[in-house]
């Protein structure tokens, strides 16, 4: 099984590089946890193939958290503790898988490359 | 125990920031994988704090990880398998933790935030 991990990141709210790569790294742990074992282990055994995409809207995200509910695909949606940039509890990051490569392709394959 | 992660980035490589995003979110998942399981859920339970920080080279990287090693921290280097980008093999980011702040900060505290 081909194995893939979305990540789909806000561009609308203004984050930097590295407050962007941590939310990111929140959603990809997340939804990582969120799999079962067999899915998590042909995913890590591949090299963790991983992309991140951009989303331009809160309303984005959970449409898109939605359709991956729908297939049955392991997703995080990523709140902001708020300490710093962002407003508390800010939407950030949704992460979709690992999953099936055609699967998460059918959730997230239209959404440009962050 | 107050827990932390850090992720080392390197600024000399010219990564754009979805492919950063992507090298930071491989090395948090890694560096997690690598502590053991009393400190993995403290630090989940805690929220997941997580900062991401500059290196200018690769040998900064692997001086940070021998530092990692020798106070016993879970770490991870990470190398970018190369099908874009970079070539194949370049170090990229190195996690260090989760693990107790102030170790990790004994570590990483010198380094600019990303």
């Amino acid at each position: 099984m081909d194995t893939k991990q979305a990540i789909v990141a806000r561009t609308d709210i203004g984050m930097g590089t590295g407050k962007l790569a941590a939310q990111v790294a929140h959603a990809s742990l997340s939804a990582y946890e969120d799999a079962d074992e067999r899915t998590r282990k042909a995913w890590k055994g591949s090299g963790q193939k991983k992309v991140v995409l951009k989303a331009s809207s809160e309303s984005g995200i959970f449409e898109l958290a939605d359709r991956a509910e729908r297939e049955g695909l392991a997703h995080a949606v990523i709140r902001d503790a708020g300490h710093t940039q962002l407003d508390p509890g800010t939407v950030t990051c949704l992460g979709v898988g690992p999953g099936p490569e055609e699967t998460v392709d059918r959730v997230t394959g239209d959404l440009p490359l962050y």
